[in-house]
């Protein structure tokens, strides 16, 4: 490298949806942007989320300058608390961002020792050799913006998640001119979101879903329940308009649906008419036709408002006869089974269900491949990353640019978390590879879940747990009495009472290859009898539970 | 009632997707319709497939005269081996469906014992009061039938699984006159697929796929990789024409994909030119752009063969650069993972992939909502009844026939799993409820998974286990020595390095209460040890292992 480069670092979110985050790190000075979670695939193992490996920045505690938020989503902040109590550094990010992420900090404890300044759309902040402007965009929560930061080698734009909304729903559009102006004075290096590269067009505005709600809000004469992401606010502003113009009054249920109205209330991103909501006494007193509900719970969480309300475990609400139900969300991957069970006990209340896939009443916050070549052209960088997306998606994403919009495949970099890659203003490259991974946590107890006792779980899960036990003299090594055999979750095939004293004739034949003085070595003795059972279970049944013998010396 | 009734009795496949089965019963006289299987949501609890609860079948084993099977797919035919392990009857179905059958058969060495009877479509057979003819429907397999059961009180028609198409790819289309005649006549109940209710318009033919297949043929120079279901056989066919316009020769990878080929080919239903089908020494012979290669895998199973190869991880091809990935099926929900894993393997390998979200290249093989108008008022029954669905199908394709097609309500039988519904000429009422469920099976040990155990696995796979072991004179009730505690899958919060040691307190504590002359109740004595640190535990950490204490007397 002729010059001292900037370095991109993606520590998250490239290659896997979720947990995004990436460093930026210039001479010995590094800014942290986005620090997100991802939620678990199993959960069954006791983990309820997974966060990035922080030890790279760790190592570099001293060079961390900064933490900036694009947005307010939790796969782009849910791990800060983490990152902070590793590392006290300020948090820049807008005023609704950071409205939910001082809730996150609060949670755990984090308020006082941790310095935020909010930085509104259109302002810039310098920490260290970064300037950092905030540039507005559009999406599916509000205040999101994209950053543009000017280092010494040139100007790099990180868009956050981002579609071009030119009439949002909520606060300003997204800020086109402003994109354009850094790509006229030169931009080194854009950093895009890549989720919905394979969709062809413009993503639709969010008002797109107003008509079709239109007309069930103008069909329904019944009680109206909506549920829809409590961070969706364009969403849920247009839920409250469509109730006061229909003259119904609103009654939000669900902790997390109560907070994102206060929040969105407070930071004046939503519009809520007095006296349009309604307390749990007054919805009880109100009729049918008067009322929407407006819930958390639209992926079917079975704790969670909607569920409870539709299996008439809500003291609040109950889904009733002759109720109309909206599902206005997508179905997250993983989630189908559970907003089919919430939609089947809709439908045995005999309420009628709408969903995204029976009504045009969702629509995506990330942009598609009309909105990506609208900010690659707008920006014109010199380097084009795809970031935020799997392998997939990166893919398609630089094929685009290189297919559509002229890129030299040497100039798109498909990058993956944990690779370097340094500019210089002259060159690109891929410069070093640096520790990362996914760290599983168990949220609801605030610890980390090592690898080792995952492995373990699964492996209990699957074939259960065989315990031999022997009590053996410690002097002579000789047996004080017969083993005994514990199990639990193991499966006694074909019902066979005498397999479990088979099992004990194994265990006696192992210690007649034990001499009596070999039997203080405790570790080499349990993994004796531990594959003498194994061998044994494994070629007759071809179980293979976990055996985990305990010695007892007396 | 007034007559003797016929009953209608459904064991599975009502409100929920898969294992579908149902009892007809008439005066002592009962067949069983499709014995299929459900693949497993908790395969990590060592559950690969679950099968019907037969216990109502096994208590009338008297009454059963035979089996009918509607086609081969394994939601129909799947668990036939287990019910014909308790009762032994004749089995009916077609020349292809009983040759998929006779494979489940001989893996469990039923072959011998198992008399089947091969019934083309258009015949029709009597067992006992019921006449049971074959009538040709159009679905994603061949040599479908749906059933027109001739009883004393009436005609019941079900459907099987259909679509109407006219214009197959393999075998003859949807014999709708037969139904309609059927419908002339008087048909006393319909028994219709509600899978696609929510659809509207018809579904398209199987040849629907053709033109997309076909660009993609003529646009690619490599080699091409197709993955469908090894049951498609339409779809099957279309990628033997395609490859054989465009002078490729076809290898095709994966047993279940050879076994389809073979039989459909044994059956006649498949047109396979001479010399198209490559061996595997011939394909490594052949240049890129003269092959398909036909693998099963399409879900991304990670040992199937599509998987294997675009992880270079099959002896007899691999994916590799400039190679076109076709996936040509739909995702089964709560696959999307392992797809999304297959597809950017193959970006990785830099091949390019075509999946049903970027080509028109699936089409479903149950009707939609227009289909399923066309049956209603082809066959115009007296009571209708939805079935093949789970309750939100149900209801909806209810809630069409009484919107769409006038029916009054009381005439739409919304049945779920379980419930008899009797039909004696006059009336029609859910008589009766008979135990139904699910049995989990380990499959590949072909044993039953009993509850009591999955709900063990499920314990352990969440928190681990605990194992306190403790040495007692059996005599006295003296301690022999300080209790030990084993664990697994067990987490150490904070890395509390004494947590241990004051867990053992725990239990010298919960000694002291219990006397010398109780601790020869052994169940009464562990349970104490287990409650002790049970309350302790989750007192301080909100953990809730598993707690096994053993106590070995000598």
């Amino acid at each position: 490298m002729i010059n001292t480069p900037v370095e991109i670092i993606p520590l998250g979110g490239l290659g896997e949806f979720g947990m995004n985050c990436l460093a930026l790190r210039y001479d010995g000075s590094m800014i942290i942007i986005d620090v997100g979670l991802m939620f678990s695939e199993v959960g069954h193992y006791g983990v309820d989320i997974m966060i990035p490996d922080f030890s790279y920045v760790e190592e570099h505690r001293d060079e961390l300058l900064a933490i900036v938020l694009t947005h307010s989503h939790e796969d782009h902040i849910g791990a800060l608390p983490f990152l902070l109590q590793a590392v006290n550094v300020p948090v820049y990010g807008t005023p609704y961002t950071l409205s939910v992420a001082d809730r996150k900090l609060d949670e755990h404890k984090l308020t006082d020792c941790t310095q935020t300044h909010t930085i509104h759309a259109g302002e810039s902040f310098t920490v260290g050799p970064f300037t950092v402007e905030f540039i507005r965009v559009s999406h599916s929560t509000v205040d999101c913006v994209a950053l543009a930061v000017t280092t010494p080698v040139g100007v790099i734009i990180h868009t956050g998640d981002y579609k071009f909304d030119e009439t949002p729903v909520c606060g300003d559009a997204i800020n086109i001119e402003r994109l354009k102006e850094y790509g006229r004075r030169g931009v080194l290096a854009l950093l895009s979101d890549s989720t919905n590269v394979e969709r062809p067009g413009r993503m639709p505005s969010e008002r797109a879903v107003i008509p079709a709600l239109e007309d069930i809000f103008d069909q329904t004469d019944g009680r109206i329940f909506v549920s829809c992401f409590a961070s969706s606010i364009h969403r849920i502003q247009i839920i409250l308009d469509l109730a006061d113009d229909f003259g119904r009054s609103v009654f939000p249920v669900g902790r997390g649906m109560l907070r994102s109205l206060e929040t969105a209330d407070q930071n004046g991103f939503l519009r809520i008419p007095d006296g349009l909501l309604l307390t749990a006494s007054e919805y009880k007193q109100t009729n049918s036709e008067d009322v929407v509900v407006l819930a958390t719970g639209c992926q079917g969480e079975p704790m969670a408002a909607m569920s409870r309300m539709a299996n008439q475990n809500h003291k609040q609400a109950i889904i009733e006869a002759g109720d109309t139900v909206i599902l206005s969300a997508r179905q997250i991957p993983g989630n189908e089974k559970s907003i089919s069970r919430l939609i089947n006990e809709c439908y045995k209340r005999n309420a009628f269900v709408y969903d995204s896939s029976s009504a045009r009443i969702h629509v995506s916050g990330h942009g598609a491949q009309e909105d990506l070549r609208l900010m690659i052209e707008s920006t014109r960088p010199r380097y084009f990353i795809p970031i935020h997306g799997e392998y997939r998606q990166l893919y398609r994403h630089k094929l685009y640019a290189c297919q559509e919009l002229d890129y030299e495949p040497e100039n798109v970099i498909l990058m993956q978390s944990g690779e370097v890659l340094a500019l210089d203003g002259e060159r690109a490259l891929i410069s070093d590879k640096i520790q990362v991974g996914k760290i599983y946590m168990d949220d609801s107890r605030s610890v980390i879940v090592d690898e080792a006792v995952m492995r373990d779980r699964k492996h209990l899960a699957y074939d259960g747990i065989i315990i031999p036990v022997l009590v053996v003299n410690k002097e002579t090594g000789e047996m004080k009495t017969d083993p005994e055999i514990a199990t639990c979750g193991y499966m006694l095939l074909d019902g066979n009472e005498e397999w479990m004293d088979e099992l004990k004739e194994v265990i006696n034949q192992t210690l007649t290859t034990v001499p009596y003085d070999e039997r203080s070595d405790m570790s080499a003795f349990k993994e004796k009898i531990r594959l003498g059972l194994k061998r044994y279970i494994q070629k007759l049944t071809k179980q293979r539970p976990t055996i985990l013998p305990v010695i007892m010396q007396v």
